[in-house]
């Protein structure tokens, strides 16, 4: 082009004229200026089997006709269609990972994990949050579902899956993560949740505490009542009686989990230590306890970031998110490869890395 | 079925022999065990193109054929094929996210936004990891666009990005984000990165620093160079000289920057400050200087979890992740919809977060 390009003032950049952008994009239909292979075979001279060998890599032409596809391809700005191609072979290379939340830090890690291994498959990942909703957990599992995917890494919502059976009966491999799935029988990856938290507990009991509150999750949460079952193991096991107001499980909100902190923390006979649920409880009951004028024992469940640098630093029974994902993620992928192998239940062992807030006396 | 149903003794629930289950998922095609819309018209004895406008939920259908199809769809498990049906539509309702690292708690907020903003136009969200490598970017963005992604949001590891002016043409929306877009012109979101640096080394200037150090990331990478350049700014306002000794850019893994960090401390005239360059380089900072004997000030750009709880709070420049993405995933819808506009650059302020760490005094 010789006409005068205006420049961007603040970047240095050319500014492309609005119409002749717009106007390119805008006229004929969505995809009416991709280059076609026809569009190629017509630039090289070649017919269409010769281009679509190239293509795909396919053995029978000579590297002179290579040469000039490839030339005609680059100059075209060609790209091959992967959706069209992929329906036609039966995978479309790419899996669904359904979890709570993307914006939690407990599922980074994990998320990540899925990725490596299923790049390492030649695989994409398609992600998604159901936000604890079993309707958008199944809404955004069905939409995965429809548009192929070959398989699915789920952390489910709900309770019920029955919904999934017509599509593994179709084929498309699956596998639960943190939670079992309800009322099918299919591959789940989780951390031992009723013997790291019994453990957790019984930490606490060890170094001198009775009065122990248990702030969890919401009750119909899988992980929440495991690790619920584990305090109340613990507790059964050193002979001390529970009481209902040393226990809170519901959302994780802040304000709901300080309340609940609040309480157990106040009136005549309060509690001397908290064991917290998962790392959103946590950090509530950190803030909770660091307004608090009495010194409480803490202990929580999952890791969190710069735990090691509060005063005193916070024990925690720790998972490993991304052998969570990773196991499940190479659990599905020899699901794919066809190894037959019964549905399992794969169970990681939880750390107790003590810092601290766990080793704190009652103080009484 | 009538014969008798193992079950498993661990999870109570039902075994399916394995060999039925293996064997309906490997008979046939990978997806010749669906039912197809023909195997529905037949169940309910209607034609195809009656089964099709109950599918598609178009008119022509009286309500008691309209129910026999719907019972012979639940009865055989019927889900409608969307990767073919969007195909021919034109869009596929789904949008790609290349970020740097899945993992990393900045991006969770982000990604969720995006997902969110997705979510409300009927989209789903193709996630994947560029692991600041401009190869494996230009990779998974090539691999998004091959799926015919409606729009794409990029964080980018690469600087040219010439790569994708076909499918620009071609009408893939694409909106930048935290970094612009190299040797093309496209929208992009970000932050103000160098305004934001230089109120936070002026700051430490404020509170009596001149020996300040600044820790940051590869210098190719936009958002470190643009910070480096706010840090250089405010040090010139103040006409105090840079020491090459008191700058580090580099990969931000503990090990360079806790070596980075400590060489600034020791020596005859070390640092009394230090600006960190992002979350993970805060994060090691921290450590550093609380092993540390003398105090030393610090400020970190991007805020981070527990840093009010830390003894001193984290003095912190942060940035609205949930923002960002936000405002690009709706700049990308906007583009879809067809709004005319110029590619833009919008740029989200900072806000500077006092809590004790950046108003420590020189220890001199």
């Amino acid at each position: 082009m010789d006409r005068r390009i205006p420049v961007d003032d603040r970047t240095g950049h050319p500014t492309v004229p609005e119409t002749t952008r717009r106007a390119d994009r805008l006229s004929g239909t969505r995809y009416g200026n991709r280059p076609t292979m026809k569009d190629v075979a017509a630039r090289a001279g070649v017919g269409l089997k010769t281009v679509s060998r190239v293509v795909n890599g396919e053995p029978g032409v000579t590297p002179e006709t290579e040469r000039r596809v490839q030339e005609a391809i680059d100059a075209l700005g060609f790209r091959r269609n992967d959706s069209a191609r992929v329906l036609r072979k039966g995978r479309t290379a790419s899996i669904g990972l359904v979890l709570e939340d993307l914006a939690d830090p407990f599922y980074g890690p994990l998320s990540r994990a899925v990725e490596d291994v299923a790049r390492a498959h030649g695989s994409l990942l398609i992600n998604g949050s159901s936000a604890e909703d079993p309707d958008r957990e199944q809404e955004l599992v069905l939409a995965l579902c429809a548009r192929r995917v070959d398989g699915l890494v789920v952390i489910p919502a709900g309770d019920d899956h029955r919904y999934l059976e017509p599509e593994l009966k179709a084929g498309v491999a699956t596998v639960f993560v943190d939670r079992p799935a309800g009322k099918i029988d299919a591959d789940v990856v989780l951390s031992d949740n009723y013997g790291g938290a019994r453990s957790g507990v019984a930490h606490l009991i060890a170094h001198g505490h009775r009065r122990i509150g248990f702030v969890g999750d919401m009750p119909r949460i899988h992980t929440a009542a495991e690790r619920l079952r584990g305090y109340r193991a613990a507790m059964e096991d050193a002979g001390i009686p529970v009481e209902e107001s040393w226990m809170s499980l519901g959302v994780t909100d802040p304000e709901r989990v300080r309340r609940a902190a609040e309480d157990m923390l106040c009136g005549p006979r309060p509690v001397t230590a908290i064991f917290s649920g998962n790392n959103r409880v946590t950090v509530t009951v950190i803030r909770v306890l660091a307004e608090h004028a009495r010194r409480v024992a803490l202990v929580g469940f999952d890791d969190i970031e710069l735990a090691d640098l509060l005063q005193p630093g916070v024990t925690v029974v720790a998972q490993d998110a991304a052998a969570l994902g990773r196991t499940a993620a190479e659990r599905l992928f020899r699901q794919l490869d066809g190894t037959p192998a019964a549905p399992e239940r794969i169970e990681l062992p939880t750390r107790l890395i003590t810092r601290g807030s766990g080793e704190l006396p009652p103080a009484d």
